[in-house]
């Protein structure tokens, strides 16, 4: 069984007894482990008769929207000013709470952070960060056995769904057999793995098919790093948007690359292009460090960033970092 | 916990317990489950200090070499005639045991068959069938606890390999909480789960990307039939055989479809054109009868069939009665 951060779990489970009005926030841009854990941690507070305002800056994706508690979920415009404590989900960094935390209002509530991300800042004044938990929800699980709360039910379904996502079904990395042992724990408590991975990792649009077929014939091999770019023309060709590409799982898989990776043309606020990268690595190997390099940020085994420039100007030199480090993890070996 | 069938794993855990010579066979065109059970037979018979012959009409695949024990497997050639048990595994009918089994030399010896196949015809002396088990290699923890067998080290990682391919990495449908138990119960005694999926199901050729890039472009959707064709300039163009596409399983994913289908053109032993069919529908909707009316086979959610001529010709009456069925099969829910 993992060695838990006993010290900061304990406090967090003093803010949460402490507390009654809870404001709880995951991140933008949100995933499955970030809307699964903000349900999760809605349904732990309701059954020991807290209240809790549960917020998302971009609101629950549509493909999330069964997940027992959705409905619950509000944007900026429904948070409120006061909260007895302020309890921030899968975020790294302050700014991936987005629009929903403002500083004038919530900065005089106590902020307890929980996060599984090696990356974390520590911008709380409760830190609870497990890196070798392969998902928050995972983290729920042990925070949910030791408050004494019963996982059955929804608790189960929403905080199954993150760990799901997170380990793509069990297929990263970091998937242990605790993460495995925590997964048997909420099958025994009613959740359904084959409807949730049915409705989730199985429940594709037929334009990311399309899409797939727009990008694909470009992919690039060389030195063992694989890579895809995808332009605005692909995208629109195929009647697609960048979250329609999901292909960094199909990526990984290549038998003849250690790092994989995906490169999205964008623009930002001020209409200016920037390159959204996307990697991944091999067991062995870890793509972490060069995300951080250029300002971005996650897992050693998938991480990203967003850098200015052009696929033709943007592309080139990162794909030589990568190159570059994967040999240096190679000759590390 | 599941149930077990005790009378028959007691009949197993005595024939085990009082013979010394083994000779233990698996399926012809083996899996994961077919190898990692048969070396797992061989690890547990070995550490209770019997002797025991591994045999595989078809030997072991190239992607499974790398399991421990691999090499101690032999084809019939290997094989001797005298033999104080026989125990077969994974197979559910004695046909599927090849050429290894020899009635002359090996009728005289108990069977014992250990399978979880739903369909087995239960021709061995003892016939321990676990249905609810989603692979041998579940039941052969089962059958080393009640042995005192230690799950350490090679019989971990043989076992966990089974339970991994025959479920895909955990996404069948029959993915139950106690195959996670089971799975969790390997990993705490060493079997590494993402090595194992790294060498098994995340292994495609950089090929097989550059096929799906050639062939996903024409992927055609209509009254929710899915279907993708491959001609031979597009292996050709891939540089990719017929056996790189493995497109199924992401073509099944697809949310605005209930039955998928590939159409690859080929040529028989006439040189003469034919088109190789392979159905997949979601659950509730079937294409075995389908893959049957066009002298083919498989199950309800999995068939398929070869039909003379060309794919111009051959698929758009195909994908129509594909149409067809599914339209029936909707109303009829």
């Amino acid at each position: 069984m993992i060695d838990l951060q006993e010290v900061h779990l304990s406090a967090v489970i003093d803010a949460v007894r402490a507390n009654q009005r809870f404001l709880c926030i995951s991140h933008v841009a949100p995933d499955g482990d970030a809307v699964g854990s903000l349900l999760g941690m809605g349904e732990i507070l309701t059954m020991l008769g807290k209240e809790a305002t549960l917020a998302l800056a971009d609101g629950v994706p549509d493909n999330l929207t069964f997940l027992p508690g959705a409905e619950r979920v509000v944007s900026a415009d429904g948070v409120g000013d006061v909260y007895d404590c302020i309890i921030v989900l899968d975020a790294s960094s302050p700014d991936r709470m987005g629009n929903v935390y403002r500083e004038d209002a919530h900065g005089k509530s106590p902020l307890v952070v929980i996060d599984h991300h090696v990356t974390n800042t520590y911008f709380g004044d409760v830190d609870w960060v497990e890196p070798r938990c392969a998902a928050v929800c995972q983290m729920l699980v042990y925070l949910a056995q030791r408050l004494g709360v019963s996982l059955r039910g929804n608790l189960a379904e929403d905080l199954l769904t993150g760990l799901v996502t997170d380990t793509l079904c069990f297929r990263t990395s970091n998937t242990t057999a605790d993460v495995l042992g925590a997964a048997t724990v909420l099958m025994e408590n009613g959740a359904q793995l084959s409807a949730i991975t049915a409705r989730t990792l199985n429940n594709k649009p037929f334009r990311s098919l399309k899409l797939w077929g727009e990008v694909l014939p470009g992919a690039r091999l060389a030195e063992r790093v694989l890579w895809v770019t995808v332009a605005p023309e692909q995208l629109a060709a195929a009647q697609a948007t960048a979250g329609d590409l999901e292909l960094s799982s199909v990526l990984s898989a290549v038998a003849e690359a250690d790092i994989s990776a995906t490169f999205i043309q964008k623009t930002d606020e001020r209409k200016a292009p920037v390159v959204e990268c996307s990697f991944r690595a091999k067991p062995g190997f870890n793509v972490s460090d060069t995300a951080f390099a250029l300002g971005g940020g996650g897992h050693p085994a998938a991480a990203g960033c967003t850098v200015p420039g052009t696929l033709e100007k943007a592309v080139p030199p990162i794909v030589a970092q990568l190159q570059q480090a994967r040999a240096q993890q190679a000759t590390g070996q």
